[in-house]
């Protein structure tokens, strides 16, 4: 994903890097995550939950991130949970350990304190697209598409459906859900799933101008302001205030919201505390 | 709707066909219904809503229905409520007995087990365009347009903007309410109020491919996956995901999710149970 | 905003007319608020957030009104709060005052009897863009622009985000809230956070057709279905639909509902109760 790494760390979640479900790549506080089973399409099988939830894990625990970058390796980016794997162990606690494993990986990118953006850049299928839906921001190349399409082989998508039908609206998510169709980069772009929709060959740079608008904020507004934005959508109104209200005046009272303010009235650049 | 029906039955859910509020046609699985008072816009009387419950509750005991499409004969869709009907009885609980029964048609739509698609030829004002948003997916001609319009009369469509605002997005459904106004076919799609506005002459293709799609899929399936998906949107992320992983691993012990998925791997096509 | 306001009132909400944080134009039954601190982009200080709520308070009581438009003088149409008057009490009691005062105004324009539109004619930002949210309907101008850019001085927009979320789909609101872009009036028209973007020579003819449309409807009607639509939106769509239906057979029994499908049955004109 970065051509030339020079100056960023790319080390993998587990001991033999080679053969790691996840690779992780730091940069000046921008984490990029990479699954890394091009040849499986990048399945969710069991060790990659585990290894990306190990990543998210390190990552809440890392006060010097700043943003994060969920990419892949390979031809798709994700194609889904791993059906030769789940077919091995047919049983009705395993799977409903399974779906558990995978929704609390997709819960802890939205827990985490940092912006995740998905990097696209080919075909996001089932538990895929529900990655893609589950991050806060989403860059596509027009090489990707989407689909929930566990349909076919006789398995509707719940969880998929989650984060789905809380990204587009209500038609559009239950025809991708029971017919199983693709929709090409534009039409996630224009249904909402993606932020953006640009040429494979400006992926990097699209992805690059997010995050350096993003590091370029204050990281403890941030802070505040991704862990609120998810829980007062799911609040009434009158609470939604009263909770943001809050939430805003904890803000205010913050070093950054001083200096960013008293610069802003200066005409001068703020300068964020780390 | 279907111009050589030879191979299907048509029947009334009441004694006099001729006369019958709702026409019923039955081929291969598939039920069409449709509104049969084209001379009064197929408007929303008693009679037509209870032929439209029977309806509904006949294919929920129908295991042998795999899909249905909800049409119109005449000129218009469907022209909501029958306001001279409405007038006869001036009284506060014949009113509220009526915006209920027709709310539990509305309801028996998403509680049907099978995918229900809106055919949408033409007008669908009111409570007729409540049916469409009602539906799990809509097909509309460019000849279709979309108007909530009882404020015209003095009546807020109320009823209708539940079914509205759960499709379109805020400004837009209070706009629609608030003026009466009528949209086309195609802002009914950009809106989501439809999936999508085709040519009229293109109406029955697009309709007949949508169910063919759907009819293709594991009956067992989609039946999981339809109730979940309106339930889960209701629920909180976490609860959300915890329903919807029951749910999916439930569908996983399903004999046609393991058919489908080996079915896959083996680079066949699945046999659905039936 | 009106250049020549003939037969309208121009009051102040203040004494000092000149200097009244909000002024206020009465037209037939219209009120047309306007924002009155052009030179500080018409910042929302304590003054003009009292302003704002004794204007709302006003209408709120004055059965007269039939429709509000909300506008603003000068370059901008609201840069949100005053960060200047804020930085001057750092302590959190007070800011946590501050912005429930705030939220009291948002949520006092959803509460009003009738319907807000903003007029937007310039840049909103902020408290500013929830404003624009927390209306209705909203027109703007193609000059307009719309941002919750308080991220750029380390304060992310929690309150505004509580308007925003419920108006736009979540990747797009998350955009903006975590990078502080500015959005044109075509986006923002895209993503229904206004109705309209039209051209700014073109914008009180838009506004006006609207208020036309609008006060030409039962203000009953309007009543029962303003209300109505926020409260429902927040409900399970079972009882959304009870709490709807009877809401809309009370407004059968009113005058106006009998009034107006008579007069559709006789194709006449409605005369509605004033």
């Amino acid at each position: 994903m970065q051509p030339h790494p020079t100056a960023a760390t790319t080390t993998a979640t587990t001991a033999t890097a080679t053969e790691a479900p996840v690779l992780r790549d730091d940069r000046d506080g921008v984490v990029t995550l990479r699954l890394n089973r091009p040849l499986q399409f990048n399945a969710l099988s069991e060790a990659m939950l585990d290894a990306l939830q190990r990543a998210l894990d390190d990552i809440a625990r890392d006060a010097t991130v700043r943003c994060v970058v969920l990419g892949a390796e390979g031809k798709a980016f994700c194609a889904g949970h791993d059906l030769r794997e789940m077919r091995g162990t047919p049983e009705l606690a395993y799977y409903q350990a399974l779906f558990a494993r995978c929704s609390v990986v997709m819960q802890a990118i939205q827990a985490l304190p940092v912006p995740v953006i998905a990097r696209v850049h080919g075909v996001a299928t089932a538990a895929g697209c529900q990655l893609v839906g589950s991050c806060d921001l989403a860059i596509a190349s027009d090489a990707a598409r989407f689909a929930v399409s566990g349909i076919n082989v006789g398995l509707f998508c719940s969880t998929p459906a989650v984060a789905l039908s809380r990204n587009v609206l209500a038609k559009r998510a239950f025809d991708m859900l029971v017919t199983g169709r693709f929709i090409d980069a534009a039409t996630a772009a224009d249904w909402g799933l993606v932020n953006e929709a640009v040429p494979a060959e400006q992926l990097d740079d699209a992805v690059a101008r997010k995050v350096a608008d993003i590091v370029s904020k204050s990281p403890t507004a941030i802070r505040y302001g991704k862990a609120m934005f998810y829980r007062q959508r799911q609040m009434p109104l009158a609470d939604a205030y009263a909770y943001a209200g809050d939430v805003m005046a904890r803000n205010m009272m913050e070093e950054d919201a001083g200096e960013g303010i008293d610069a802003f009235l200066e005409k001068r650049p703020a300068r964020w505390r780390p």
